[in-house]
């Protein structure tokens, strides 16, 4: 069966008839490119992930990385495909040309990424983490350490790794113990464990750098006395190449679920005291330096979900129009053929909430990667600041809605592949385990509902908000057909309560109910994800309308029909969902706030 | 950390207080039992369960079985486990005295058999389907084949199988092509290939009953001529002992995502023409038969996934009281200590849900398994007709509510685990991959929306609906205290609206809305099961709220508290959920009935 990634006719439908991604190049930061080199750059990623990437997503599962006590070892599938990337220029692709990189918007990057996500996230995680190290290194180490890794980390000769968790402190890093102490040579001598870090050892690269929180002795408690260090694998050499081994070690890989191509590592820092780290920035910000980059870390997680699910959701359609079950009214005898399952009701349905789920996600995702190219190019500061304030605001939407709704599609994929989804001889089920890890990863979809609820609503006074319900609304105005209007009309009412329950909550959470509200935070997360998902859905729909309107027709006629179809249904079916949290919020239900651990 | 699987307190709750189980002793079927013996033989269970059943889960998870094209190897301990099974009798559990049963009643032995699905589900499948194979075979078998292969079963000399499922015919019976024609000794030779059949092949018992549905040529199109046959591994010589290899072949392993230790086949049926078959009763009435078992079957389906919900749930439970990280109010100062995660309201929401989820589903079918038991005691006619009625209406219900729920408990076990529960490391993993089955075999959860709606209700008039709502009604006006009565309360509008829907289900069945009410069936699903387990967690709060009204304090006290909460926490947070489902089936939603193939 053909296991297609996303069809290049959804990319262009998101990047061209909804974002206007090829305003960009009226941009001076982006005059060099034009539609024909950013297709062609996405021609070329659709080409390798499909070529190197994805025929060997299979195998790195069953095949995981291992270690022998010394090395590790992992199918060589893996260093031909990151070599390929890597020789491509793409780790650099959003960085700047005096960088060398390829100066290509961030939404134009995360198209390409899209091929790469679906294919094959493990192997694409060795460049991703990569290019987001060498973005915190770019940005805020000190010219010595910059020039020394960060060209070498753009080529990929050097890979990165972000190592924050600890065996003991995952989401809660105040309470990290790894220790960095200056020494005489004015760099630090790095001491503590980390845990889950992702690419923490492979022979892919000629080092890795590791971006390691740690406390510097004396400094302040909890989260404000975190620093972050530049720990490389192997120390430079007065040439800047690879020397001595830093006194990193491998301690230990963790047996995932999925993901299983991407090693995860228990790394032990300075078990002999002579483990190098170079000090990024100032002292004791190292939360601030780590969480600049989280937005677009935390845009990517969604992103992934939202592509793992593409995958999966793809698959079953195939299968769906192909695999014969049962009949179809009116041709119901048994001497009748039997019909192909897309032709039950409740196959269609199972469809179009992957559809929903997965190009929401996507449409999401390349929506807040616009912001982030927005924010580089727009040159008016106010406009620039109420684009900062959305952005911020729609990050947990970004990470926990496409990582929850993500894992849910290709659930459904599995359903509709019956008895061969649940096996090995299908794609599906792997698709379901490595989108597993997103809602887990990059802060927990409970933190992200808290960061939501006692944060992200309020900053800069509550102008974010402001800016979303303004573009929201200029969405429901832009919607002129009955089907758009219906659709508007259909949202309506969920905006203004949500836009009630805000108002509860500002003075709730300053109030002896604020115990209660952080409790049931998922639900507040639910109710403005579910409305933001809607607005995103309305808006490819007033799209599609238009197209219909002027006359679309044939293969591209059904391609919008569906894309209506599919805001229907998550307005319809997904939307009314977020009844029952309105109901918790308002009622201020208490029960999980109220229940004792020994109740249960 | 421990790694407990149900608690006695909770299976003493359910069948002692809510179920009265005790008074089945009073029936002649049960007269020489009594509650000693019942929690005589659930020690039994207990112990077994936990020394040999559940260290080897993992293990067999991993290590899983594997055929070099001659013979089936599997890790030792599964061989001990069932032979410590079937020596004490447990495979007769149910079965008559004169069969060499205990007589026991299917509510104990499923109280047994919680404890066997929590630990290691699929060893356990061996027994299990074995004594579903023997109650088909007691039933409809003809007196020969019933003596040749019946005692065997019961005492697990030789193991069953229910081979169904095609490669091509897997949910649409109608299109089985197996066949099986008639021989001059007045045997059948059976010709065909099946696909998953469970427990197909392997070296635990000295033969292996396959019970084959096929085809006798010239029969009725479709299922009406399906019929059933005893297809042995071997066939048996004069004394009744296995003798030569009856050409029925493994063509291999399926590889699953989970229950792996349960070996899922590829069987080949009369390659060489000499594959002898037994009919077992009548011709083309084969599905009938199979139907006939179809309620414990489906009771066991989704009593199996309650229990491995039960097992992730205990589990999350241990390590959230346990695993530290982040602060709790009032001591949010990084130099207080870090507190146990199920302090935070998020946890405890993911805990209280997968208590509701698992203790709701488990009470659920062990209320099914009364039905059953009542059926074969109760000895006036009109009630048992009523029982009759009410067990073939909720069996969708029993087999689809908790099969959903229970893999939703487990991902919100590995939730709160996070990065650990992603692990291999940890069990959770292994229970979510183990019971992403249950919503697959046994009628996908799809055919149970249609059973349901589309035969179930109406069925005898509608008389099923009329004792469950009488019954729900003698519950909700059993509910005596304020609390009780909020949640009584909280149900009766569904309650109503549910009335109403089926109403008006009874006429859009006979009209051109037929189609679109079926495409969306799995939402009448949902409000028909939501009001179900609303109800049997009211039954819950009644007996909890009695015994905390008389006085239970200590931790008798705390296990009921949790038990109201638990219900409080269903009916205001997942109840509500199916507002949308009314609204969909209200409105007649018709966007995935008119979704067409090509739009996707």
């Amino acid at each position: 069966m053909a296991d297609q990634l996303i069809p290049r006719r959804e990319m262009q439908f998101q990047l061209y008839e909804v974002l206007n991604t090829q305003s960009l190049c009226e941009k001076p930061r982006f005059e060099e490119h034009n539609v024909e080199t950013f297709n062609a750059v996405i021609d070329m990623a659709e080409k390798m992930a499909e070529e190197l990437f994805l025929p060997h997503n299979a195998i790195a599962d069953k095949d995981e990385p291992t270690f022998d006590g010394k090395k590790v070892t992992m199918i060589d599938e893996v260093k031909k495909a990151f070599d390929t990337y890597r020789e491509s220029g793409f780790i650099a692709g959003h960085f700047d040309y005096e960088d060398g990189g390829m100066q290509l918007p961030v939404t134009i990057m995360n198209a390409c990424a899209g091929y790469f996500l679906a294919a094959n996230p493990s192997t694409t995680a060795y460049p991703f983490l990569t290019a987001a190290a060498a973005n915190v290194v770019k940005h805020f180490a000190n010219e010595e350490t910059k020039q020394a890794f960060l060209p070498k980390m753009l080529t990929g000769d050097f890979t990165g790794t972000m190592a924050l968790t600890e065996p003991h402190a995952g989401s809660g890093l105040a309470d990290i113990r790894t220790s960095a102490t200056l020494h005489e040579d004015g760099t630090y001598r790095v001491k503590g464990s980390k845990l889950y870090i992702s690419a923490g050892e492979h022979e892919l690269s000629d080092n890795i750098v590791h971006l390691v929180l740690a406390k510097i002795p004396g400094g302040p408690a909890g989260v404000k006395g975190i620093s972050l260090f530049v720990v490389p694998k192997y120390r430079l050499d007065e040439n800047g190449n690879p020397g001595p081994r830093n006194d990193v070690t491998l301690a230990g890989l963790i047996h995932k679920m999925g993901y299983r191509g991407t090693t995860s590592t228990a790394l032990t820092f300075g078990e002999n005291g002579d483990c190098h780290g170079y000090l990024v920035g100032e002292p004791h910000q190292g939360l601030r330096y780590m969480f600049m980059m989280m937005n677009e870390a935390r845009i990517g997680v969604g992103y992934g979900a939202a592509m793992i699910g593409y995958r999966g959701y793809r698959y079953s359609l195939e299968y769906a129009k192909d695999r014969t079950q049962g009949r179809a009214a009116p041709k119901l005898a048994p001497e009748d053929e039997a019909t192909p399952i897309i032709n039950h009701g409740d196959v269609r349905r199972m469809l179009l909430a992957q559809k929903s789920y997965c190009e929401g996600g996507m449409a999401l995702c390349l929506y807040g990667s616009t912001l982030i190219d927005a924010l580089e190019t727009e040159e008016d500061t106010a406009k620039r600041t109420e684009i900062s304030q959305l952005l911020e605001l729609l990050t947990p939407v970004f990470k926990a809605w496409p990582s929850e709704f993500g894992p849910k599609a290709n659930d459904l994929a599995i359903q509709i592949l019956g008895g061969a989804g649940y096996t090995r001889e299908y794609p599906v089920e792997q698709c379901w385990r490595d989108n597993r890890l997103n809602p887990i990863h990059e802060g927990t979809n409970g933190i992200q509902a808290l960061d939501l609820l006692g944060r992200k609503l309020w900053q800069s006074e509550g102008k974010g908000l402001q800016v979303l319900m303004a573009r929201v609304s200029g969405d429901m105005k832009a919607a002129t057909t009955p089907r758009a209007q219906a659709l508007a009309a259909k949202l309506k009412p969920y905006l203004d309560q949500l836009g009630g329950l805000i108002q509860q909550a500002a003075g709730d959470l300053r109030s002896d109910k604020q115990a209660v509200l952080l409790t049931n935070a998922s639900c507040f997360l639910n109710i403005f994800s579910a409305c933001v998902v809607s607005w995103i859905w309305l808006r490819q729909a007033n799209v599609a309308e238009q197209a219909l309107a002027n006359g679309a027709s044939g293969q591209d006629g059904d391609f919008y029909e569906g894309k209506v179809a599919a805001a229907e249904y998550f307005l319809n079916w997904e939307l009314p969902l977020v009844k029952r949290d309105i109901e918790v919020i308002t009622s201020q239900e208490p029960t999980c706030e109220n229940v004792k651990a020994s109740y249960f």
